[in-house]
Parts: structure tokens; C-alpha cells; sequence
């Protein structure tokens, strides 16, 4: 009878975690309201055919499924918020414009992402929809910056990416389905050999384009060897062309950027510009986002959009400032006792009636004692 | 293909109301900390066998079903918090003393408690653990009036109840199983004819108490009927006892308190002291809470526990705080510009940059805008 145990790669956040985690929840919202963004909060569980935004396999089998016994129908048990902020964007605000959101919520996964992952990711993040321009995605990089600093994290490492490369490379090579995803997924893992394989009989320049992809990584000058030595396609081109104009932006913000080509999606959805953020001590990306231009597409609305999330649970190994100490007060229904609890609580003191031995992590270090006849703060001496 | 309809009451929040919650989110939690309560995040999901804390066949109904991929065993996702913080509070923490906790999560119900509920309430709430005396209940009392000034509703109406009165009775009278379940059921719907037909053959003076139950409502004579006309079991005057004790000290605090002796529980697990708080213009009780000490005792160890939780969303249609007017900023590389959004951000203005023609609820009267070689603050005049 051990119904204590938790499901593996489930956790409970318990009250330190839980104080750092709710401290940089509200120090992100309050970042992201500055810069303009509003905050929505979609629901938990969705039909499953609204929780995704194409025929995402990936997505779906992360997806918990449960039965609406309302309907009978099946519903899911979001594995992700941007799909769902993309659908209150197409449909339900259906704003002329460009719309700011943001939202922090936890997802589920039916299995973690790597042995270090949680199943339940605490995710923020925040999303421009509505403009074209490589300014939003310098906006949307600059305040993944600014909230990583207030998660302690000053000086991450930026991965860039640009999935218009590889889209442009496979589209004039017409390659589909199976070979595409194939391609798609060697690209990814730098596997060359296999490139090579599925990509025999296309034009020549085309697979030898594809096969460069995985040898762009590394500092700026990748951008010019790029340029240099793909085809000269126009979306190729004008996908150099953004890489290049997001780098200057952020290079005037003190952000340097470093550039992987073959890393041609952070999540699912995604269709251009992708980007992620690594800093000493994190297996994983600390945060990730790009562009996903067609994601409301499926509600009726296509819309340019960018943006990026990270998990909260991620810092929570990061020093934060400590707990206030506290006050004991005596149980009692004494009208001057009770108004002087008020007046330090309205003062922003931690005061702890007295029900029996206390058992808190807040260290307590004054009581309020009757003396003279007035309440009055004194100092408890640890013996 | 109209995949952006939500399931029947599951919604949305958007900009206004988010903010609405996001605010009293914050306050609450704020007041919860400064009584001394730490803050907990349990887990969405878990397996079903730990998330009720008896054979609790109403909250299994409420509770949406998965399996877990990593081992085939059944989950829930979670239709209530509290047995999950008992379950920290008996295992996971495991403290000696009193142990002063406190949430803010959505749970996700099979189906709406009524017309007018929601299938997703954002529950917030606090609990002590380890504390039998009344004087836990008393500053459970206060601190759920003090939330739900905190909302808006300054003189909301408790109505008080005890288990312990039925449970002695019933328990005297050897009550049990099914018929002991509709005896309880009929005195909750006070449906006399149903009570005298459950109760048929057992000794009169205990079947005229329960026949007596459901006329125990209204001010505070009603203790005193009770005191006089039920059987004088020592269980009977103990949960009387407790019940003075609480409307005396709440009286002290300016809280009023009304009786229904039949309304015995407002969750599944209570078992002494219950209430709830009502207001005017709202359907469902504001508030909830009660005792519910054996509450830990499947996670090993039983203790003393009482507690309150409200729904953040039950809120959202009263009045709040209006939102700040923002600032339009132009989009581009200048420093003094950046410098200038920068400052203005961290003295709390809204700034957005502009990326094209603004949809957003936050109204902009000002703008950002080089006059003499400096970036100054224009007021924008609408037309």
C-alpha cells in the first residue's frame, strides 16, 4: 500500500521550490506586461483535434488522451500551450493587428523529453502575432534574454537556426513524405551517409546543399559560407537574408549569436527562424522558440507569429533570495493582540499564530508579548 | 472542421479576466504567506490509488482517467488539491509540529458541479495540519474572510455545520453501509419523510435527532436548541462545544456566523467543523472548508486538519483595477532609443514596440519620439 509514490518523472514542487518558482513566475509576467504582451490562460484539456496544429505525430503521441463522458468524444491533456494561444489568436480575439500574448501554465508529456526532464514542464513563454518583420523575432529574443537574466542565467549561449533552408533545398528537389521526413531527421542528427543515401538522383547541386547543411555550425562567419556555397535559391536567400539582419540587431543589444543550420526546429510547429538558449550547468536548452507562420492556419487564420517559452522548474536549482523570518503571536481573542497581528501582517510581516510547535522552513525570531500592557515585538534568543 | 469549439464548460481566459486572476492570485497567495503558509505545487497527475484519501467513490467519479505509457498503470488527473497536500503533509514533508500550507492550481472535474460551473476551477487554498483545537478553525475562518475581501465581497455569509452530530448519532444507532448512506443523503435534502422511512426500528430518541437535523438552521438560538433537544451523547456535546467556540471567536472578529446542522459536509473527506461562505449574486458557495483529520491517514500517518479552498475564476466578473495606458515606441538599433525603452520599462510603463498597427487592451497615449536629439515622452491625442 505504498499509494504514496509518485508516476516516475512526476514530482512534487515543495515549499523552497515552490516560493522560487512562484518569485520568477511573477518577475516573467510582469517582464512580459511591460514589453506589452497581455496574458491568456487556455484550458487544460481540449479536444485533441484542436490541441495540435497540423498532423503532428510527435505532438500527438506526447499527448495524454481521455474520454469526454459529456460527449463521448476524445479530449487531450495539453502537452503544449503555443497551438492553444495560436487558436485564441485566429479565433477567438480574431484582433486587425499585431497581438501580444503570453501565458505560464504547466503542460503534460506522456514521456519525458530525456532522463534529466520532468513530465510536467512549468511552461512561460510569450508570442507576437501578426508581424513579418525579423524585428519581432529580435524582440522575441531580446526578452527570452531578459527573462533569463531574472532566472539568474546572465550570459546564455544563442543558437540560431533558419528551417527555410532546408524547406527551400527539399522543396525544389520535390521531395515528400517518407524521404522528406527521412532526409529531414539525418539532417538533423549530422548523419551524412544517410543523407547521401536518401537523397540519391536529385539534382546534384540540390544534395549537395542538403549534405552542407550539418557543417554549418559555429561563429558568423558560417552565415558567409552559407551564402557562399548553397544554391542560390530565393528563399534560401532571403532565409540568409533574415539570419543575417536578426544577428546585426541583436549584435548591437550585446547578444552574440552563434548559428547551427542543421538544428531546423525547436518544436513541431515551427517554420523559420528557430532559436535556442544553453547556459553552463543545463543539459538542456533553457529556452527555445522561433517562428511558426502558419500555425493558425487550422482555425480558420494564418498569421505570421514568434515567440518563445521556457520551463520554470529549470532554475529551481538557482540561488534566490531567502525567507524572510517570522513572528510567533499567542492564540487569543484579545482586540489589541489581534489588531497588532494586522498592523505587522498589513506591514508585510510573516506572523504565525501560535497553535503548537511550529513546523515551517520560516525560522522564527520575534514574538509579540504583553508588556506594560502593550503588545510589543521581542527577540527570541536561540539557546 | 470547426476544431477551435471547446468542450462543454471548459473556456478560455483571456486578456481582462487573466489579469483579473493573475491579480488576486497574487494577493491571496500574499496573505496566505504572511499567516505563515508555505506554498506547495503538487503534481497534475498521479496514479488513481493516491489521489483520494478513502474509498471516496464520488471524487473517483469526478476524476478523468489516463494510463501511464512508462507502466501501464492507471492515473488520474487530479479533480482536488487537498488530498494531495495531505499526502505531502503525511509523507513527503513528514514534519513534527504544525505545518501551516497553501496552494494555487486548476483542477479538472468529468463533470461541472452545476449549470453554471466550470470543469476546470483554478482552486486556491490553505490548510494546517497538526492543530485539533478550534483555534486552527478560527484562523481558517478569518483567513477565508480575509481572501474573499481580497476579491471584492467584503460581508459574505458563513453558514457553519459539523459532521460529528450525524456521525454520533448514526454511529449510536449503528448505522451502516447503504443505509447509512441514505439516511445521510436524505438529511442533506432534508427530506423528512425519507429520514423517518431509513431510520424505521432504530431507538427513538436517536431517530428523533436525526429527524431533527435538518430544522437546525438559522441564528445562532439554533446551538441552543440543539443543546437542548438532542441525546445527550458525549460526541454530540463535544461537536456542540466546538461549534460555540468558533461563533464566539469569530463574533470577537466581526464575522457572523449562520447555522445548518444538515449541511454536513462541503467535500467528501470532512469530518467535524464544516462551512462555507455565500454571496450575493453568486450561485455556489464563494468559499468552502472544514476538518478533515483523518485525512492523511491512507499516506500513513493521520493527523489534525482544517482548511478552506475558492475558485480564483468565480471572481472574474467583479470589478478590478483598470489596466495602465501604454507607449508606443519606434522599432530600430538606435542606443539612446533602446536606452530610453529600457528606463521607462523598469520605472513600470508598458512600452511596445511598433511592429505595425497595435490590437491590444492596453490603450497607448503616448509615444516615444526624437524631438531635439532626445527621445521624449508625446502624448498622442485621439481624434
Amino acid at each position: 500500500m505504498r499509494n504514496w509514490i509518485l508516476p516516475e518523472y512526476i514530482s512534487d514542487v515543495l515549499p523552497s521550490e515552490a516560493r522560487q518558482i512562484e518569485a520568477l513566475r511573477r518577475k516573467v509576467l510582469d517582464l512580459f506586461a511591460c514589453y506589452g504582451y497581455e496574458q491568456v490562460a487556455p484550458p487544460l484539456i481540449e479536444y485533441v483535434e484542436s490541441l495540435f496544429t497540423q498532423d503532428d505525430s510527435a505532438l500527438d503521441l506526447k499527448t495524454f488522451k481521455l474520454v469526454d463522458e459529456l460527449t463521448g468524444r476524445q479530449m487531450g491533456l495539453r502537452a503544449d500551450i503555443t497551438p492553444q494561444v495560436a487558436r485564441i489568436d485566429a479565433h477567438i480575439l480574431n484582433r486587425q493587428g499585431v497581438t501580444r500574448l503570453c501565458y505560464a501554465g504547466s503542460v503534460v508529456n506522456t514521456r519525458p523529453d530525456g532522463v534529466l526532464s520532468t513530465r510536467e514542464p512549468r511552461q512561460i513563454g510569450a508570442e507576437i502575432y501578426g508581424c513579418a518583420g525579423v524585428a519581432a523575432d529580435v524582440e522575441a529574443v531580446e526578452l527570452m534574454f531578459a527573462a533569463l537574466a531574472l532566472a539568474g542565467l546572465s550570459e546564455p549561449r544563442l543558437d540560431i537556426g533558419h528551417i527555410g533552408l532546408f524547406d527551400a533545398l527539399a522543396d525544389a528537389a520535390n521531395l515528400q513524405g517518407n524521404q522528406r521526413a527521412e532526409v529531414f531527421a539525418a539532417i538533423q542528427q549530422k548523419d551524412v551517409a544517410t543523407i547521401q543515401e536518401t537523397t540519391a538522383g536529385i539534382p546534384a547541386d540540390l544534395q549537395a546543399g542538403l549534405l552542407l547543411l550539418p557543417t554549418f555550425y559555429g561563429s558568423s562567419e558560417v552565415l558567409a559560407h552559407a551564402r557562399a556555397k548553397l544554391p542560390q535559391l530565393p528563399r534560401v536567400l532571403a532565409a540568409l537574408d533574415s539570419l543575417e539582419l536578426l544577428t546585426l540587431a541583436l549584435q548591437l543589444r550585446g547578444i552574440v549569436a552563434h548559428f547551427d543550420l542543421s538544428e531546423l526546429r525547436s518544436s513541431y510547429y515551427h517554420t523559420g527562424l528557430v532559436f535556442a538558449a544553453y547556459a553552463k550547468g543545463f543539459t538542456n536548452a533553457v529556452a527555445r522558440g522561433g517562428r511558426y507562420d502558419s500555425v493558425g492556419e487550422k482555425f480558420g487564420r494564418s498569421r505570421p507569429a514568434t515567440g518563445f517559452s521556457m520551463d520554470l522548474r529549470e532554475f529551481s536549482a538557482l540561488p534566490f533570495p531567502s525567507l524572510r523570518a517570522g513572528i510567533l503571536a499567542p492564540s487569543g481573542d484579545d482586540a489589541a493582540l489581534r489588531l497588532a497581528i494586522h498592523e505587522l501582517r498589513d506591514a508585510g510581516e510573516i506572523v504565525m499564530i501560535d497553535l503548537g510547535v511550529v513546523a515551517s522552513e520560516v525560522s522564527i525570531d520575534r514574538m509579540l508579548s504583553l508588556q506594560d500592557g502593550r503588545w510589543q515585538l521581542v527577540p527570541i534568543v536561540k539557546v
